[in-house]
């Protein structure tokens, strides 16, 4: 197909970096003649597409995708949200972004139809009711949910990543360990991906034979210092649990600190799961072990499920779940 | 002045959550009546900006502003768009984002004039050359550079943080504590920042009458595991230092790690210091002495710079520095 490769095609095809394929179709200088003419060659085998005498990005193809994502982009939201600017840039659309956490209140759902350059929408764990966002779908205005936070109808396309099967996998890690007193530190009672993971942890217990114990869930807002007081409480029981499982990396390095204050040595004393595998993760001494959340890959699948509902193909399933990955790491050990 | 309010300062005034306040606003059920009077109240004497029957942000009054952070959204980048988008929702203007690795290398400057909806950009640690820039401000095109990489000329906007300073600082603190050998992860040779701080560094040392050792010096790609390599090869040395400082908290995640394969106790046997203060410094054993970066606040300068420029307002001082701050944690003490 000429006139379909993109300059990263061609970087590809020839070992040359992406700069200096866009230098040689500027007919800009400072390439030397041999990589020059093996562009060149390439550009005439594969064709180029949307030849621009500036070269860069592709003209934008389509209207624009408006991204919500009402809060502050740490290394959570932050990953999605740049995945989900690649490829849009790829895909040759321009990105409208609304982000922050000042903005989570702001009712803007509701105008989106109205501005006629958006042809669509990707919103993360959005704030808004089950009802506001099947308005907006009655409204037939294209969009995609990444990580739900409720229940939504199955012709909503969201994406989330696998979380009963993340929660399983690190509750029967921590079984097979020997622990069985196992303290969990929950996300918000309300949250999909909350009960999800209650779910997950009730059934590896069940394969063992155990029933939950509702005083050893503690739901939090999934920060670090929350996250803290959680296991506070649950370490000052008087039979405390072995092992701890929190909501995400964060309320897992408060868990640390509540250890540390205690004077339990983790993992020896005291095992500590944590969930997400960003950065601090691997920051922490131990260092965590976590469930791996495929952020880039939700945000790539986001823009594929969104340029789909554009192109008017049919979505199969329309609720895509993305497996997640046990990492095993240093906070995790058999119980003293 | 009526009609000047917004929903933030209504909330503000009436300590009434934002949400509840634009409930009222919109006519929604679900408000205790006290709180609606409240509300109702607050508004007839203090007037709402623009009247909107469906609530929420402003409308867009101006063109909008592309905003280019060519990087992964980690805590470092990630904060600095957030407070960029807030920023800009409270401006009523829209945020044109281009982010992520992918585009480092596409020439997307050279298309933003011919943009008519583009008011302006604001560029974040731009990968293009002084010239590139210098040529986008001589097309008349508004722009504001945060975290420059290469000089600027004095007529190119710029915010950063006060590296020379924040640097100075850093070293002065461990020399207070009696360290005279300290090892410099520093970053990318070619950068403006890396340069500043080493000055910061050479200005604190020559306060002691201490003159700068090339060999204790080392610059890198300031991510954890350069940061590891870094620290290992200073760790190595015949005399090695007893202090380190990292160009940023993930290098200095990389030089803990390094210490500890080698048995050194921190902050015991070997002080390290980090630079940003981003959530991970807080999450080391020990939590890391670092240098705070205001990203937030950099982000609303930017926003603030670019709207005088937009209003052609007169910028007296075009490249403004912003207060870095020492943050003492527990990775540093006196050698021993």
């Amino acid at each position: 197909m000429p006139g379909r490769a993109t300059v990263r095609d061609i970087a590809a095809e020839t070992g040359v970096s992406i700069a200096t394929v866009s230098r040689v179709l500027n007919q800009q200088g400072n390439v030397a003649p041999a990589t020059r003419e093996l562009v060149e060659r390439a550009v005439e085998r594969l064709g180029v597409r949307a030849p621009n005498p500036r070269g860069g990005s592709p003209k934008p193809v389509g209207g624009a995708v408006y991204l919500r994502c009402p809060y502050v982009l740490t290394d959570y939201f932050g990953l999605i949200v740049s995945s989900i600017a690649e490829t849009l840039d790829r895909h040759g659309r321009r990105l409208v972004l609304n982000a922050g956490e000042a903005t989570q209140h702001d009712q803007v759902l509701t105008k989106l139809p109205a501005q006629r350059d958006l042809a669509g929408a990707i919103l993360i764990l959005p704030p808004e009711t089950s009802d506001e966002l099947i308005q907006l779908r009655a409204r037939r205005f294209p969009f995609v949910v990444v990580d739900p936070r409720t229940p939504l109808p199955r012709d909503i396309a969201a994406v989330s990543a696998a979380h009963f099967a993340g929660a399983r996998q690190v509750t029967a890690h921590l079984l097979s360990l020997g622990h069985t007193r196992i303290g969990v530190i929950g996300g918000p009672s309300e949250w999909l991906a909350s009960d999800a993971r209650l779910g997950g942890h009730a059934a590896a217990l069940a394969d063992a034979g155990i029933l939950p114990d509702p005083t050893l869930v503690r739901p939090i807002q999934p920060t670090t210092e929350h996250g803290h007081r959680a296991a506070a409480q649950l370490l000052d029981l008087p039979d405390r649990p072995t092992a701890l499982i929190a909501f995400n990396d964060k309320a897992a390095v408060g868990a640390l600190q509540a250890a540390a204050t205690r004077g339990l040595s983790v993992p020896h004393d005291l095992s500590i799961a944590g969930f997400d595998d960003i950065d601090i993760s691997r920051s922490t001494t131990p260092a965590l072990t976590t469930v791996r959340q495929p952020l880039q890959e939700m945000g790539r699948m986001a823009v594929s499920l969104l340029t789909r509902l554009l192109d008017r193909h049919e979505l199969e399933a329309l609720h895509v779940e993305l497996a997640t990955e046990l990492v095993i790491r240093n906070s995790t050990a058999p119980p003293r």
